[in-house]
């Protein structure tokens, strides 16, 4: 069985949601999980759309439905310091962990930094701390998410979620198919029962119509 | 008890399946439902948002979520011929009947249209189609749909909305209180069964937290 891959950034909070449950998901359908640290920023730059955090108005919207939603899930949710932030230490910090199950742990312990003790992950030091904490060697970390071998690492797996049309956190991909978003999850699952309705007819329905009217762009 | 006030335009597949869900989440909790369509165009042009069927690869994706999640709520859902498609005539259709019971008739039959017989309402003689299977009169629809007080209601309707900062459809408002898209249905009802989590200290936390780093957007 092919394991469900999780494409996540620390900066997102719906993709720490994502994480607060890929597990459940992934033992019901006995799948693994496996972890790609990219950067969401890059997606936006590259599909020209742009974050929830940078319209104020739905800035603060999206925050409220975060913490609803976390309460739906019953996942403790505690904002950081600063957000958006700058997520590029933590998300080379945890590419810099290859070995899968030290990955797991290095993703765990900064999710728990950025979005559960709500301390933040966005300088080497929170970094260092939030691995520290999940047993890890957060300074010998930190000091290889320097190396030119993990910034490569990075921007490879951003690259190629992007080539994939990935365009967004979290996008869990099974089998080939992109789901995105936290509130995909329940359509992941029912993809796992071999319940998906989308058939063949259905894709090319959505690959062949037309647009009927094009909006004019202000600019 | 106030009312549930669903902010809907045509255009959207999500504010389609919104719609088959309030009258069970109004029912539940004992509230009226009132409907107002609104222009989504003119909220992404006056919030500089991007919508979903404006970028290629999210519009594909959008259209195969919307499948899902049609399904996991048991509604059929067929597409239109053209889309994103016009839906200003849709939109005069059903602000030209200002009588509660009767604008409803018109919403239901005009999303039939749009979303169920996949026959479109994009043009006078869909939208008079649509609304005479509803049993409204579709032709006297259309003629009063030309009237400048149809035209400034709809107008009017789209710009309070905006200023009171809801920027996409659908968006449900109960007590004041915006719920945007599907997703955030689950959190509506956590909401109208008096636990939303979100408290005073939440929103001050919200409002307050600085932004880190800002994305340079390329022109």
């Amino acid at each position: 069985m092919k394991p469900l891959v999780l494409h996540l950034d620390f900066i997102s909070p719906y993709s720490y949601l994502a994480w607060t449950q890929i597990d459940r998901i992934a033992s019901t359908s006995g799948r693994e999980v496996q972890l790609v640290p990219v950067l969401f920023a890059a997606m936006l730059d590259s599909f020209g759309t742009i974050g929830p955090a940078e319209v104020p108005v739905k800035r603060e919207y999206t925050f409220l439905d975060v913490y609803r939603k976390a309460k739906l899930l019953g996942v403790t949710l505690k904002a950081p310091p600063r957000h958006p932030f700058a997520p590029l230490i933590s998300l080379r910090a945890a590419t810099a962990f290859s070995e899968p199950s030290e990955r797991r742990r290095a993703v765990a312990a900064l999710y728990r930094g950025a979005w559960e003790t709500g301390r933040g992950v966005d300088t080497p030091e929170l970094v260092v701390e939030a691995l520290n904490e999940g047993g890890l060697d957060g300074a010998a970390a930190v000091a290889r998410a320097s190396s030119h071998e993990v910034k490569a690492e990075l921007l490879a797996a951003t690259k190629g979620a992007i080539a994939r049309g990935i365009f967004g956190v979290p996008t869990i991909v099974a089998d080939g198919e992109p789901f995105w978003g936290t509130d995909s999850l329940p359509s992941l699952e029912q993809f796992l029962r071999g319940e998906d309705p989308i058939t063949p007819e259905i894709r090319e329905i959505v690959r062949t119509t037309p647009a009927g009217v094009e909006r004019k762009r202000k600019q």
